[in-house]
């Protein structure tokens, strides 16, 4: 190996080796240098012990009891900063969330009214489904009436003042009853956030117990509100995703063509870019240019929306979008919201590579801003795809560096999608379950974090619950890791325990499931739901535990809540900052339980990660019987 | 006089300097001397440039451009980071008030419904002036059923996706085209906030003008919607405040009663308590219990709310309320929501005094929790005020100590008021300040402070500004602050320049005129408005100012953000943590203007802090040609 221990230190991924490697030799600075720049980081920050949350501070808790201030200015201990800190966290995660969903609903309700410019609803199944759930009306209407009913429900869920979220409803009986009964049951998406803010305002909550469970109140409406909307509505209008092969890494960039990178989240966008991309005239420009061809790749959740819809190659995860750059063939890096570094500008700016920002709600440093909207949807983005074009121009064959890796995979694991490879019905997975072939079903997710060596948490913690027959759910930066690992594969089942590899050769599918992206967690809940409800048992009964081995983001904060919230027992394979509140600890990583039904537990080591996880299954499934 | 250094450093407060004195003598430990504690403060945090957005930080940037990191891990500047802490902030503020304005809207709907314990339409010709900018039918019509739509309609403002904000359209027309133009005029309220932190989760929005912009819209939001409705709806349901005389300072406690302090924000908790403690049986119980009384007083804006409507004494502002604790002589400390020290539960064990919390939004330790809800609103308000009367046996006459301080004040100055005592027109106003006997009008808010000497940011600064025949309009802290000093008197014209003190004088004024609690600033942007209306200019265009000489609260960055997006120009008298980036400090004090005709600047003298309000006054007077 030609890489310096620094390097093989940082990712377990080839291509991100490589690309590690050419970033040293052309003196560029990527997340890890800025991260080493950064040591020691701060410790108050590190434990939660830090609050700024008014201008009497900044406060900090000293973690050592016998020196330095116990109580913030306003008399606030640790266990309140921390619990304010930490819920915080999750308003900013689930507004992320329900801003994606938000945008898709307000997309179909542009469609639905014929105003949106080249958007169509796809799905009319799911459209019917899910207006039954809206108890709207179906019968003997065209898509576009049912589908301005479903909008205009679905968008009025952001800004519900009371009630409940509908969607929450496909939890089992006896979770809503547990969440009333809790009071965390939520009422609209936008209000529960919006109480976060006010509740960790000055003088205001000041229990942590009370300001917990409002941050897990509100995390529910993430998971069961505004992330099962965007995952619903992009379903209705882009398609439900079916299994589809699909390629991932670095590699996928082409030498020959014009390289146009789809980075960020929602799909109202990148769909309309791999649509564009298909323009004749364009691709005729394209070849003007002496391109073979326009090649859109996608890059982190986007990504996973287009891959699973489109078969659409995978460039990489978070960590990776710089190493995109670095390679030198990129002629457009196109970007909406969230997870989009802002390093990127600079870094663009060494390249010919044009860095175009699209939403009115994201603008960077060094990017062109090309705003998208739905009504010119197909038309703007021809604009951007052009822009892309024309710029291959530009490119320094020179200076090209494009990693050879790929891995193939098969995406595409919607809960319809699973039922239909089951044969229809939940019962082959039920039985396998039942007999033990399968122990259990993890739900293994989250981003990337330059804490933990690059994909080494994803892919081993991944690949120990499959060698303990554990069937794998993913999304998000662990999805696009364990893909590049080749575990997306059916025939990745070599790797997996005796009773999982059975199941897998019967159905033909990999033993992880590609389920899409962060928002589409929401599946994993629906998919859990479905096999609770199917038991007639409580979601916390279940074998099933959840991973997010090198999260990083707030969205993860609001996805391990909502998670932890709906009864699954979720590993965190990087430390949270709470640690300097002894009780938030205990709360959520022992008390919870009274509450929820499940806790988090905190495991850097993945394979003991993954340990933890197969124990609770055992005890789950013994309690169970089976 | 007995006081060291240090406690006359602390406050210009006599009232404080004495209980400062007496905590000294039992050992107590107060704000002040936490504040001491935490010193130094942390330099990254008072700049703005720590930010713990994701897991992979927290990342600090170095002030110092040659020595230590200048991009956080995902490559964010300074810049951005200084602007995203910043704009959470306005989201904090905004979510405050605005969920206090909810809960107006909702106790006015239940009340319509004939649901609420308790209250009623006291205000028909506001209901029916607020119907009609709704344009809802009031014809014939019950004020129950106008109020059911009244509270529908700005119930609704807060989940509202599209549209504006309807009492935003109480601005001149040229400030809301200006607004339009800079795509800052606000949807609905919760989305704001929401839009905020979601733009500020990790990887959205990197532009700190941006980012700005959207938290310039969300103040608007709180501003002319969410504290304006708390306001409005306030008055519908406990009367518009007219003119009447209170008291102020700790020595509105008395010797031989029940005391009971209200503290907080809401009149809705408040109205009740002071009705409650009207009951005779109560009344009765207090003197079977050897108490002359029941006394009811107020602290920091629910003593504005109560005082205004009531004339119900105020014990103080924010940093008394831990000093009303040590008199010994308080009963019960009644709390909901917003700026209550937590450390008023350790107090409290130290006396026999009942830290009483009352919204499941805001719970502290050491409090007893007695849940209020609108439509058991008296039956609770009378245990709770119960509770307090009970108590009275256990306070220990040997500990008591009231200092004697108490001022009188001539207190609730609505905007409606301010026209009856002009004689039931604008005119006389205009006409004052044409011929310049007012020089201009500045509206004088904002909190506490540990970081100012206690009082003396907003007396100096209100002294200044009056003796320049400034008329000043006060909410909040400094409200107290001003009534305390004796400034809120019609008599305190003698300290008003020539101009002023005529003015004052012919109408019986006092040159401070107290317009409420903290939303109520809505009023001062309402007096900004008509002004502005009836001269056919934009608010940016009259002679007026805004200072916050102790603000420390979120929503105090709310407030002084959206006065400033009003046109107004404005001082803070504490430094705001952005001066870490140079960018955004001259955003808001330089490039402001540009964009809304209005800008901050930073000042920490008082005296200097209303010279640069009155230069900016005599500018505008320039400009209009008076």
């Amino acid at each position: 190996m030609p890489y310096s221990e620094k390097i093989l230190n940082r990712s377990v991924d080839p291509a991100t080796q490589k690309m590690l490697g050419r970033a040293e030799e052309l003196d560029l600075e990527t997340a890890w240098d800025r991260y080493e720049k950064m040591l020691p980081q701060c410790g108050f920050g590190e434990l939660g012990l830090c609050c700024r949350i008014c201008n009497m501070g900044p406060c900090r808790i000293s973690p050592f009891e016998d020196t330095g201030p116990q109580k913030g200015i306003c008399g606030a201990t640790a266990d309140i900063i921390v619990a304010r800190n930490l819920i915080r966290m999750i308003a900013g995660g689930a507004a992320a969330h329900s801003d994606h969903g938000r945008d898709l609903a307000h997309t179909l309700l542009l469609t639905a009214q014929g105003k949106s410019g080249g958007y169509e609803i796809k799905d009319e199944i799911k459209l019917s489904a899910l207006a039954r759930e809206y108890r709207i009306e179906t019968q003997g209407r065209s898509k576009e009436d049912i589908g301005l009913d479903l909008a205009e429900s679905v968008y009025a869920e952001f800004g519900k003042q009371e009630g409940f979220v509908q969607f929450s409803r496909r939890a089992p009986k006896k979770r809503v009853e547990l969440w009333k009964k809790a009071g965390i049951d939520p009422r609209g998406i936008d209000r529960e956030i919006v109480e976060i803010m006010h509740r960790t305002h000055i003088g205001v909550d000041n229990d942590p117990v009370n300001l917990i469970l409002q941050g897990l109140k509100t995390s529910i409406a993430d998971g069961w509100g505004g992330s099962a909307i965007a995952t619903e509505i992009s379903d209705v209008l882009f398609g439900t995703p079916e299994p589809v092969r699909s390629m991932v890494n670095l590699g996928v960039l082409k030498h020959e063509h014009v390289n146009i990178i789809a980075h960020g989240h929602e799909p109202v966008l990148s769909e309309m870019i791999v649509a564009a991309a298909h323009d004749p005239k364009l691709v005729e420009q394209a070849k003007a240019c002496g391109a073979a061809g326009i090649n859109v790749v996608g890059m982190c959740c986007t990504g996973n929306e287009i891959s699973m819809r489109h078969g659409i190659p995978i460039a990489g995860n978070f960590l990776q979008q710089e190493l995109a750059v670095i390679t030198g063939a990129v002629e457009a890096m196109i970007v909406d919201v969230q997870c989009i570094m802002p390093a990127l500008g600079d870094l663009c700016e060494c390249f010919h590579t044009k860095f175009i920002s699209t939403s009115p709600k994201a603008k960077f440093p060094g990017a062109i801003h090309m705003e998208f909207n739905e009504e010119h949807a197909m038309e703007i983005a021809k604009e951007i795809v052009g822009t892309a074009v024309e710029n291959y121009a530009n490119r320094n064959k020179g200076k090209v560096f494009i990693p050879e890796d790929t891995t193939d995979c098969m995406v595409g694991f919607s809960a319809e999608a699973i039922v239909k490879a089951l044969g229809g019905t939940l019962d082959p997975l039920l039985d396998a379950i039942k007999s033990g072939a399968i122990k259990g079903i993890a739900g293994v997710v989250g981003c990337n974090n330059v804490k933990i060596k690059h994909d080494e948490g994803h892919v081993e913690l991944v690949k120990e619950l499959i060698r303990n027959n554990v069937l794998v759910t993913t999304t998000g930066c662990n999805a696009i890791a364990v893909a590049k690992a080749g575990l997306m594969l059916p025939e990745a089942s070599a790797q997996a325990g005796e009773g999982l590899r059975g199941v897998c050769q019967a159905l033909g599918i990999p033993p992880v499931l590609h389920m899409g992206s962060c928002v589409d967690i929401s599946r994993i809940l629906t998919v859990c739901a479905a096999v609770a409800n199917a038991l007639g048992v409580d979601i916390s009964d279940l074998p099933v535990a959840g991973a997010a081995p090198e999260w990083m983001s707030e969205k993860a904060v609001s996805i391990g809540s909502y998670v932890v919230s709906s009864g699954i027992f979720t590993v965190l394979g990087t430390v949270p900052q709470v640690l300097g509140s002894p009780l938030v600890t205990q709360i959520l990583t022992k008390t919870a339980n009274d509450v929820v039904g499940a806790a988090f537990a905190v495991e850097t080591d993945p394979i003991k990660g993954a340990g933890l996880m197969i124990a609770h299954m055992d005890a789950k499934r013994k309690a169970l019987g089976i």
